[in-house]
């Protein structure tokens, strides 16, 4: 099937992928007076009294809106708020199916990161947590670090960190394939954006052995004045040895490739100069670093990649329902490493023994049981941790 | 019963009074591939090529966030932005029941009318039309104002123009029953708020015969220097025999007395010193200005109230679902007076003349009947006067 045709033409039909449904009856005069007036009186009141009341007597405490400046939808980039829409309602409607959490689309027609922060904390008021979308890198790192400065709700840019844990599960069960362990490997991760950069503070919290990030120039190398600052930061903490040169060099008899950069832009050599066992997440979207053929093709043990056609799909839907619905429970006041390291592990135990091998290394999308096994660990973390109100 | 305790009990049980449901089934590869992933480029990509495109292909159409400033919550006052949720939330399940309108509750924590104006025109893309709630005078004409010059989708204050309509519906009924013309018609309006100038307007607009309207310090009359500018501004188009003096004063001798003011401040005496065939439309909230009995007692041919527990409830709900349904449906670009006057005549309409009668001059809220005649004879108005979009 052409998804992408066939796609256009099955929205054109669905006119909105969700819908917004009352939970109680106003049919006669009598429940009206209820839901609404001259009853809603005393839950405002209540609320007065105490704000945090909101989170009880309205639907507060299970709502989230998914926010996008629609600057960096898909790999399709800046293609304004409007049309960042489609990916922002797919989300919502994933939010409900997968993790019972209400979630509306919400696009921001502003660049301007203070005017953005400003929007999201003067209509805070009315969610139980925020995610953030699609928001193009260096910008979303300071949006997204005002906001959880500034918020007593959780927020979180689920491109960075959403990308992190599923990555993060996927490199968990993937290791116990090739026998190597995550202090032991060298990875390097090619494209240093907000995913990029999210995938390698999230791998050394995990204490793997050492990193190698790479942009269009080749590896990232601490002390390079050349850097911007969110770039110059992770340099700091990766590439212990300071190498310098291309790609291809950081590849080279590395253990791990992860790729959140562009089409085609590693070749069957490089995959075949890595060491033995060697990992290749391919996850550029809608074309990959390299095809899921040719990376086994020369020689590596376990591929995964961005797309739903192949197997080991690497993909944030994993992550972002459950997680959500774990921090919601426990009215976290934030989503700590811990949370998302729980969520990461959880996912990755939902491949038992048996059933993990070379081309399974991750629950499917549509598989509940693996967003109920987030929810619990992400909230059981949350309460360890102490984020948790309740 | 006494609804405001039970209403909290129920509120606490409710947990939220909407939810956010898929439109879409997502539970397997290829459902999920149409929904999102990979599918779902095409669709952002036709709406970057064609902002419209958003109402086609994206619940935008639909869409129509319910906001406030939590400043004038019922008649409660300023209790802050999350304790007007509760009064947000239930709105947005009225929409849906009876206007098939995806509605959701939006706070926004600010008093500051460009900010507020700014926020709103920021997440605009998102929506089919703007529902303005509970926003305090004058600041809510300022924001109306500017955001209908600003965006091109219908911006409506439902505590002015949702007021205005099933005032006028009420009326135009009660006129029939003591049988005297709009135009030969003299009204006294109490509370010169956002309520009472939006009536004050609307009534001029159907020939009125005159109005005169009074605040806390009784008759406003044009030329009063300490009268603020919305105040100023109406009195120069009300009460044409410059009058002065108190509310007593202004009901002697006049046919129709609208309160959107307080508890009490109507004896059963100012109600016996109006004309022959008085009407009485009480609508403080929620204590009325004059009770429905005493009304009654001291001579009113005709009385109606904001309260549910009496006859001739005066209620917006009769206004709202209807009027952004049909205004939803033909893309209009704002709401005009056209469209208005045709729902207040649709809601009249909606109680035939055998059904006419002192104690039923208004359809019952939770007749659906009447919620579609409004959102046809909006539409028909949208089309006349050309702000139809399609």
């Amino acid at each position: 099937m052409n998804y992408r045709e066939e796609s256009l033409k099955r929205h054109a039909e669905w006119r909105g992928k969700i819908e917004v449904v009352p939970r109680v009856e106003v049919d006669s005069r009598e429940k009206l007076s209820l839901a609404y007036t001259p009853g809603v009186a005393e839950p405002c009141l209540a609320i007065q009294k105490d704000p945090e009341k909101s989170f009880e007597l309205t639907r507060r405490w299970n709502t989230v809106p998914v926010i996008t400046d629609g600057t960096a939808v898909l790999g399709l980039g800046d293609i304004g708020p409007e049309a960042g829409m489609p990916v922002m309602e797919g989300k919502c409607a994933l939010f409900k199916a997968f993790g019972d959490v209400d979630a509306i689309p919400l696009c921001i027609r502003s660049k301007d990161p203070d005017e953005i922060v400003r929007t999201i904390e003067l209509i805070a008021g009315s969610f139980g947590g925020i995610n953030l979308e699609d928001i193009a890198a260096p910008r979303c790192f300071e949006i997204e670090r005002r906001l959880i400065e500034d918020l007593e709700i959780p927020v979180f840019h689920d491109d960075q960190h959403g990308t992190a844990v599923v990555t993060a599960a996927a490199l968990i069960n993937a290791l116990k394939l090739v026998d190597k362990k995550i202090e032991a490997v060298r990875v390097v991760i090619n494209g240093a954006g907000a995913a990029g950069i999210a995938i390698a503070k999230f791998l050394l919290k995990m204490n793997v052995g050492d990193i190698i990030l790479c942009d269009r120039q080749g590896i990232l190398c601490a002390g390079d004045k050349t850097l911007a600052d969110a770039k110059a930061e992770i340099a700091l903490q990766t590439n212990r040895g300071r190498r310098t040169g291309s790609l291809a060099d950081a590849m080279r008899q590395s253990d791990v490739f992860i790729g959140v950069s562009g089409p085609n832009c590693v070749t069957k050599e490089m995959v075949a100069s890595m060491a033995e066992g060697a990992i290749v997440f391919a996850c550029a979207n809608p074309t990959p670093e390299i095809s899921y053929e040719d990376a086994l093709a020369a020689g590596a043990a376990v591929v995964g990649t961005g797309s739903s056609e192949k197997p080991n799909q690497i993909n944030n839907v994993l992550v972002f329902p459950g997680l959500f619905r774990g921090a919601l429970d426990v009215r976290a006041k934030k989503i700590d490493f811990g949370m998302m390291y729980a969520a990461a592990r959880a996912i990755a135990s939902c491949v038992g023994e048996a059933a993990l091998s070379p081309g399974h290394i991750l629950p499917y999308a549509y598989d509940l049981r693996s967003h109920k096994a987030v929810a619990a660990a992400v909230a059981e973390a949350a309460r360890k941790s102490g984020v948790a109100r309740r």
